[in-house]
């Protein structure tokens, strides 16, 4: 019998332009790749065919991966179904970095990653 | 039916200038933009005619969002209209990161991006 | 009748300096300035009289407002007095940056911004 | 008769050396100091003689102190005495930044600033 | 009797090269070492033979260690042998800064240090 319960981490890395002239404009949130770290099993349970495993293919039920993704990028959409599947956010958090300008722009990019645990008894 | 049950993320862009005299002086804490992210259908139940959604205009109801931003500029606007609706705070995080320095001024701008994750059973 | 639920914010902006010198001592928190964003009528009813108003003055009972802070400077003693009144502390979130260096010292300030989300039902 | 609804906070900054050499080895987490705020009375009651009131003597017990530290530096046994007399962990946050290199080693000191909030009803 | 009660926490520090090339490509979460910190007791009860206590060897049960790690490197992992023992996640912390580049690549690397704390009545 494959245990219920366990947690499951959703993660981003999301990135922000700073250029002088960007810098008044509100950049929207920006996710380019939704990862899913956990047991296998749980993983597959909820997120079933819109999850993409071939970064870390033939991983046994049991086993633990973080090298899923997601096949669509809205992060609520992710929430939505582990909510779905009886998992509650139990914490979350953020750290960011401001990397390299872009030759020419001289913008510079400021890189994030930020991640949301859940929870199922 | 539309389901009722869903995420919503509630984030906003702030900015501090950090000049040589301006280091004693407290700064309020400016939201130039309320960003909204999640279902559309919940989004608009929330938030009704106080949401813009020129920026992603025509979504289904089922489909998700991270364009949608509010006409207010209260935080606690937005939360007070969550809470009135059964929605509850779980988590919230927050990243900065410190850009670059104004020519004339030599100031430096430090730009933070600040989230609150909501959730309705 | 004034709504009783809704939700207080509180935050501050720390700073500390990162000398050669004092690096290894510990420096305590700091806090210049304790600001308070909410419904006005809400922050007037839990902080009566220590609650500074001067600019963002003449706000109506139901609007909104970032611009309070209080005369006193001990987070734990705004923290007692939310609770005292039925608010419950949500959420919290921190960001920072390093800022330019003093010319003399050649000591780095870095600045922290750190909010704390309270909720009365 | 001293109220015993209250917020202790407990803080640390830390520090951890980004060398080239050390940029592989998994350095531990090192706490110098372990640093305690809120009503003294409250801080009194729960660590009694491991409590240094040195940095802010003469407190009456109905007032504030951020100066108080600890003589320990285990983060986790502070938990544990917080939670033996009846506090919860309600919140917690982290800020850092990068300061300056050693003149010799070219080394970078990251510094942080983390804090957990408690609260008893 | 040696106490059932107490915190423990999971830590690990993080790395991310934000090269010219891997600006674009998602990189997925990379955990060097799993640290431990809390009652040895409790750590052993939890994680049994996965528990490396090498640098921090001879504590006594009732002592407290911030340099026990774990064997395998899988967060969920760790999280789900805690919950099975009876510990709630009860909150999480992050901080980041941007280190030295390397001399060849010119890529930085990006250090974050993440926390997660758990509490069992």
């Amino acid at each position: 019998d494959i245990r219920r319960s366990g947690f499951i981490t959703i993660g981003y890395r999301g990135s922000y332009t700073l250029g002088r002239d960007s810098q008044t404009d509100a950049k929207f949130r920006r996710v380019a790749r939704i990862m899913v770290c956990g047991k296998t099993s749980l993983a597959k349970e909820v997120f079933g065919d819109t999850l993409n495993e071939s970064r870390d293919p033939d991983r046994p039920p049991e086993r633990y991966t973080s090298r899923y993704y997601l096949k669509f990028t809205f992060l609520e959409q992710a929430f939505d179904k582990l909510a779905d599947a009886g998992f509650h956010m139990v914490a979350c958090n953020s750290t960011g970095t401001c990397a390299f300008a872009h030759d020419q722009t001289d913008d510079k990019i400021w890189t994030s990653y930020t991640e949301y645990v859940f929870y199922r008894e």
